[in-house]
């Protein structure tokens, strides 16, 4: 396995779903930032399970400890240990599973790759595993908020509800349970969860993430560019299928001259490259967008196979999202704010921190 | 910079578009494997300029010498260097780069990240880079196909030309200009090129890759899934703006019972997720798309500013492609060879090899 | 900082002597291991303080705790996090350090490099870290075992005390408090500990630290040598001031021909080059030897400075050992363990193992 | 293979002694730095074959062509390229061994792990590929020169000949072929060398580094420690068996009291730490020395083996070091350099260069 992300801003997850415990340890912080439990459990509620109707009933807690790295509420150079209990496990839930693949699942690669696996809850595989890249994210995030980076991220699109708001504002992402900055399509979205969570199905969605304030010259080409980092980082989050920079795949039909983005001495007079060129950041917002793909932990029930090679009927129980699109919100930010905070490191070093 | 790829297929390239050479060291091949300068001369071909009247006139012989590494026939073990000798540069048609910016290229984030430049042909940002990627793809290639796999991309989409082929076949693919699977679209796309061109203008374009025979383990949770390393490897080719696998976005209108892939005793019913669950590969096919974007070395003039921030008309000179999709779809397969060595050999080791 | 160590079986640790717990993530450990608390209990208790009155009288039980990778007795591939909880903190005893810098410690270095330090106990600088060491390299031996190489140190001096056994036994390195594999010598050490005590001063060694078993072919030329990663693993252990590999620095007054073993059909008939030759084991044992220095922690006093720059005298209060290369010798043949266990996946994957 | 050092100044080395050059890739050297072919020609001079009657008579001119990475005499922070032609090559004289495996050489390693090998000249694990690091390390002592801080290395010690001279120059021992900084020595050492050659034998040598003007604060604890790193990077060098910081194995048999440095207002009253604590530097010269064996390529006889096992006599033809350690001087001042222009870039990034 490869629990380990980030070069020099190194972040290490460990834990499975029904584990004791899951976490992870963030290497690289400069020491003597203020950090409080209350930085990370505030970015943590926002994808804890069981906070709406709209998203998993699990309830967990959530809550987080720090280990080490922090004393006298400063960081100090050392590695930031976070831990999280699992408290509410229903292990037999799972039994089921065994001996049996879901389709869509990792239940059939990890047996191929490990021979065998923790079938409970999905193991290492399970969603669960993002609570410690939020995590880290806060931690990130408190860090460039002192050099005046912010970092966002909202939901733009839930099956073919599509959002596109006339007047954006955080503060409206925030508010819904949907982080959808349109109050417009709130009903809408509520309406399509209820409809689709009776069918025993789920839905697929869109997110876009935007971070503010991002100085030039972030990124290290060739192959560790900007754009090539955050292609990795976000589309390691699990469900997702599709990862686009600016304008993203629109820039199929596009011609040269609408596509480049034009400058003038006051600036930039487009941002269709998404604040990346060449791999390196030009100063204007940072725009990435990810397709998460629909759930396959639904009630209708799918052809599949045992460990043997038996044909099996398969119907997940269990207590799951209908569209994991919205608890990933806070991962994909959490993620952006990693990369970013590597690349701010190998500019900037430890001394300017 | 970070100009090395991989962690035990290590690539590392060097050299710019209008210096003597450029060139990649090719670490972490198994000995023992024949190869000869016609394996890399083959796959350099494919992406050499001046093919077709469809791509640049300039006129590049890109002729690769294998520099170490190879003894007798076979690799020994040892690093791989291949050179390529630069040898129709014209410099001075850059000349009046040196103090300006084009929108939608690195000139503008290089002078910020660096302070300045090499603006001669884009320098290191040239995509002129990519000849390297394509011989270090030829090496991979080679490897992998002694495994059973073979790997393949073609030009899925021009503008807004969709290529969606009744017959697939790769003999198609690499018989026309334009590697495109259906015949019956190549007029098409010569028109959009020349039309485009005379317009002075350029195109974007969907390539897809495929690669066939992968065995069932490949990739490692969680940060180096083999859909996040694709991701990486192919957001790093110049003017790419988007990677999906599988399905990709269209994940996100989907329902779980409709995008889940069923499982029999015989297989798979489909492949919507790309060949890749839980961020490990499941036997079968995997599928990657990426969008690149209309280049911006056209010649209608844009807006710009030069190094001091006074304001510029900039109209680039110079021969160019039209739509650079073409010319990335052996670059496209050969970081998707890559990737994909790079994780045989974690999961199978030199030994094996 | 960098806390994590290794390219495929990678260990990041975390935690400070006065923390509430100590651990390490362990990624990269092939599935199926058989693996209990047991097994990295007892390497654990053999470096745990307070064992006999020859070394510091901290009351650490030590007692691990296996919080993921694991499930029902086997691993999973998944990350092994250890945690061990810190029970016997005395941090008032460190109050006087808040603003002054032993010397021969990291306090001032620390203090340099971050601007501040968590003092207590030496905060991450603090031995008691190789705690952790000694637990991952407890699974790498483990595996190891599996494939039949078996890994042991010993004391090999102390001060003047040389050691060289005439029979070597690892049943007698394991039975007396000073790790000697020559009976005769103990009583000398304990005396030689008592009167350094006695002193209050302390006093150096050398630990001597073997591989049997190690496959020909291990070692990845040209800078991952397997005795250039044993070299880095073993100097990073605190307070190891020197590394060899087989004769070491008595090279420097060998002859080629004496110095060379040569090679009949049944073998080397030397091991003068420790296992080792061209950066890639021989098959032969692996013999390394560190120096570790007289810890600064004495009672005699020092001329020293605070962290304004004025002159103190400092007197090292707490419990400290007085050797500190008795307990050094599990964490020395841990380390070698890691090493080992990372060049092992890297030759032969994931899969064999 | 791992031809790759360096975290963010990364130095991929290439190339076999007999084929058709040699070279290296330095990537992350910052922009702006002026950069000539004459500051790596002078470096390369000094471990150049055939420079006097002690060292090999093969003659190598050893000139350095940078083929990338530098324009209009600066740095671009694009990768830098060297590259070396070997010129005198007499591969003939090493068709004998094509199935003889030299005792005390990576013959048999290389065998071992690859299959087979490049024998000609040992190939890839011939001492030629270190004036690849002579070079990175002539861009890295460059850069960092501009911040003050100077690298040099000596001959401390030959067979029994031990080198301390009352006054230490470096302009001495610039200007003796021995590197040898005590005038006195030099007649000596140049008796020795005959003798040993005379009787077709080789001798051992111990080679001192210093760097002064280190700032306090480079070194990342736990695992990428200064001395760590400058351990790895040091035992990675041909022949090298032994690393040792500051007062090295001395330590084991001094006392705490005598080898803590003592702090005053005015700073360290010692050096035996060799400039690190705890990993970190303190300010003050690092120190380290290396032993490097007596290399086995001699005329004198000797046992060994054929590719199928059969007992045969060796005999070393071929132009040869009688002492290798002697040309080891620049190689190892050149890898301390690499190490702490590494560690720079972590503490202070890229901005600050």
């Amino acid at each position: 396995m490869s629990n380990t992300f980030g070069k020099l801003f190194c972040i290490t997850t460990f834990g499975e779903s029904h584990g004791p415990a899951i976490g992870c340890v963030i290497d690289g912080c400069p020491a003597g930032l203020l950090l409080a439990d209350e930085d990370i459990q505030q970015e943590l509620n926002k994808r804890k399970p069981g906070q709406s109707s709209f998203t998993t009933q699990r309830k967990e807690s959530d809550i987080v400890q720090i280990l080490s790295g922090v004393f006298n509420g400063k960081t100090t150079g050392a590695p930031i240990t976070l831990v999280i209990q699992n408290t509410d496990q229903k292990s037999k839930d799972y039994d089921y599973l065994q001996h049996v693949f879901r389709p869509g699942h990792g239940d059939y690669t990890y047996h191929k790759k490990y021979g065998w696996r923790d079938h409970r809850g999905g193991g290492r595989a399970s969603a669960r595993e993002t609570a410690a890249r939020v995590g880290a994210g806060a931690v990130a995030k408190k860090f460039l908020k002192t050099k005046g980076i912010e970092i966002g991220a909202y939901l733009a699109k839930m099956g073919n509800i599509e959002i596109e708001p006339q007047f954006f504002s955080w503060e409206e992402v925030n508010k819904n349970p949907f982080f959808c900055p349109d109050p417009t399509k709130v009903p809408q979205m509520a309406k399509l969860i209820e409809i689709t969570r009776r069918e025993g199905d789920s839905i697929g969605a869109k997110v876009n993430i935007i971070a503010n304030n991002v100085p030039a010259g972030l990124g290290e080409p060739l192959y560790d560019k900007l754009d090539a980092d955050l292609a990795k980082a976000l589309m390691s989050i699990n469900a997702v299928k599709g990862v686009e920079i600016g304008d993203g795949f629109k820039v199929v039909e596009q011609r040269g001259s609408t596509h480049r983005d034009e400058i003038t001495p006051t600036g930039f007079l487009g941002n269709k490259s998404g604040g990346i060129l060449a791999g390196i950041s030009t100063g204007q917002p940072i725009l990435a967008s990810i397709a998460l793909k629909p759930a396959s932990s639904i009630r209708i029930p799918a052809k599949s196979i045992d460990d043997e090679g038996n044909a099996v009927e398969v119907v997940t129980k269990g207590r799951h999202d209908v569209c994991v699109g919205i608890r990933a919100v806070p991962v994909a930010s959490a993620m952006m704010a990693c990369v970013l905070m590597d690349h701010w490191l190998i500019v900037y070093g430890q001394k300017d921190s």
